[in-house]
């Protein structure tokens, strides 16, 4: 690989996304000194459209029409979960809900799959996972008397399929894994995962917040029973956005969610006496939807299907071999190590690299406007959207990297560690 | 009572509040065909603030200082809480939380309270409760194996206390009641409810939504264990707003949510691997926060302290009785009768009318820019908000109603029910 600031100038120019820079607030500036935002897996950047968007639900429909709005608003989560089945999950109309936050859905659905399996007690995790997913899993067993088999995941390179299938048996229940690995950006084999849970009679629940918008994700083709997922990361959605959840058609039926709240309610209005779940993908619903919050995530969702998220998965990749290699020229020598999967087949959008210093080197990246994440204990992340972030972008953000390790470490970085992140 | 119009204009003119309508999109309005929209308890009017505060939040806070700002997001859940507890709550900082919808909180408290009463094996609502209340008391009971009484309540004057009185026993756990019935406006006794239940040992969860923004709630003074709400109606913070959960503070540590989600541990970013609960309200929370939604609560919030509570509350009754005593006037000559406590001072601030085509009424009503809401099965509820509605508005609306029940009911009133509502 070339690794000359003008080889890759050639990248962008050749890139077919490259028009979608210009549609995101702040991604076209071409300045030297100029914020490379490298975060968009944590909190993806504005859409230009998004504004107008929003400032219509706000002044026109909430301002003007008043509850009349509801009209429209009452069908936006299963509308907006059919856009995200048909441009990103490879999932069915009927079988996506946009709804509450990820943590809620992680909730709603493991709770469900755990009541389905009832002569069932166990529940499996990584112990690498995002935390808010083991967390919730422990929740689920403390309440429910089940308990967490936590497996150990290589924290670089992701679940081993063995390490999954001895932990597999007739106690098993559900099985909660990350399709891309929050830290590591390992990818999950989701055909072979879902194959070897059901195989062991148990359900299995993808976390896709790390994946949706970066990497092709087919719900519908791997067999996948259960799925949640964030919109505020590649899809754009902005901060906070109400999150999705993804049933199996063929499960709904079977599930039920353990809050009964009015939105999942068969027929809401009729206000009766005695809950009964809707009969599709609504019985996942709990109260009212967030109206300003879904009127970002359809635009974020609108963008990333325009873009394709074949091309979205091609470009991303590219991108992370071109940081994996100016990582390996320009990094290792100084310590900086790659802490994600060599074969970029397994890999999402992001990479992370370890150093004993990497919270100091991430504040020393913000100084020098690039936006890195810091994950515990000792890992810089960096992702890049594909919808918006330009070859040069990696390789300037990653000369601006050797630039902070190229000086003094002694004077460079503080001894004392902060609590802000 | 002088009913003429001219009399009722001179209550606006005396109106301390007066000057509030001007700070609400459309509300100034004084043309003979104007909206008269009695729907604030079920969707506030859209505050002239409102967009640009979501706005600075989308362009400024997102667009701009993309995951940075989350420096200043992080807190906003509990300063909204904050903000609430001292001007509308009368509860202290560190209480309350802004998180999730109601029907979410619900969940969570009525299941933490459940559980800090694990010798005890009943939940207690009433029968007349709006229906998320209801479901969710239901779902929970089912989960855990509780048994639910559902009280008897008067449907128009709400729940008597010797009802409550004799369903209270040493099995009860947790009491679910709504602070301001949905449907009659009924208000509860919340102190005298507050101390028969806490003779019993069980814990009182008091949903506000009817009530906040609207009359005076005193969660400190009236000993109040546990409080969820929602913030669109009264607070005006917009369709599907973020809702607001409070937890006495002696209770917080004896309760933890069963939704363990990543906003409510410890130490957040430390993502260690054990769950363990913040030490104050912040345990209540789950996943990340809706902060587009926030920004507008957050005006909302500070209308509604800036006008006062007690001031808001005065005007609210002084509204409800001109409704009631044109009610009385103009529509009970047509069947159409108060289904609302007789006594001002036992009501919230809408009322409710019955009658057997009560959905009929509700949809000639709307053709004559008058916004009810229609409740099953025969009721016409209409909701003044203080902060905006006038006194004459009041009479134009009565007026309306009344013309709407001078035509042949025959030749208006369609045969067949839509179920649009």
């Amino acid at each position: 690989m070339d690794l000359t600031r003008s080889a890759v100038e050639t990248l962008d120019d050749v890139d077919p996304l490259a028009d979608f820079r210009s549609r995101f607030v702040g991604a076209e500036d071409d300045g030297p000194d100029r914020l490379l935002y490298l975060d968009g897996n944590s909190l993806g950047r504005l859409p230009r459209e998004t504004p107008a968007a929003v400032a219509r639900v706000v002044e026109q429909e909430w301002g003007q029409g008043l509850v009349g709005s509801w009209a429209d608003w009452i069908g936006e989560a299963t509308r907006l979960g059919d856009a995200l089945a048909a441009g990103v999950l490879g999932a069915q109309p009927g079988e996506v809900l946009v709804a509450d936050s990820t943590s809620v859905n992680l909730y709603k659905l493991i709770e469900a799959g755990a009541r389905a399996r009832p002569d069932r007690d166990v529940l499996v995790c990584t112990a690498d996972d995002f935390p808010t997913d083991r967390y919730v899993v422990a929740g689920v067993a403390d309440g429910r008397g089940m308990t967490v088999r936590e497996l150990p995941a290589d924290v670089d390179e992701g679940l081993h399929l063995e390490t999954l299938a001895a932990a597999l048996d007739d106690r098993v229940a559900v099985v909660v894994l990350s399709a891309v690995a929050y830290r590591s950006g390992a990818l999950a084999d989701m055909a072979a995962i879902t194959r070897l849970v059901h195989d062991a009679g148990a359900l299995v629940l993808w976390d896709l917040s790390h994946a949706v918008g970066a990497v092709p994700v087919e719900l519908a083709a791997v067999g996948a029973d259960l799925a949640v997922g964030c919109t505020y990361k590649y899809l754009n959605g902005g901060p906070g956005a109400p999150a999705f959840l993804y049933v199996r058609r063929d499960l709904q039926e079977q599930l039920r969610s353990p809050i009964q709240g009015w939105f999942g309610q068969r027929d809401q209005f009729e206000m009766g006496p005695v809950y009964e779940p809707a009969a599709g993908i609504e019985r996942f619903g709990v109260g009212t939807p967030p109206v300003l919050g879904m009127a970002a995530v359809d635009v974020g969702v609108r963008l990333i299907a325009e873009a394709g998220i074949d091309r979205l998965a091609v470009k991303g990749r590219a991108l992370c071999e071109l940081m994996a290699a100016l990582g390996d020229a320009w990094l290792a020598p100084h310590g900086v190590v790659l802490a994600s999967p060599r074969d970029p087949a397994r890999r999402g959008s992001h990479l992370t690299f370890a150093h004993p210093q990497a919270w100091q080197l991430t504040q020393a990246l913000i100084d020098r406007q690039v936006v890195p994440d810091f994950r515990t204990p000792d890992r810089v992340r960096l992702g890049p959207a594909p919808l918006y972030t330009r070859f040069v972008d990696i390789w300037d953000a990653m000369q601006r990297f050797r630039e902070v390790l190229d000086e003094s470490a002694q004077e460079r970085y503080p001894a004392e560690r902060s609590r802000v992140t």
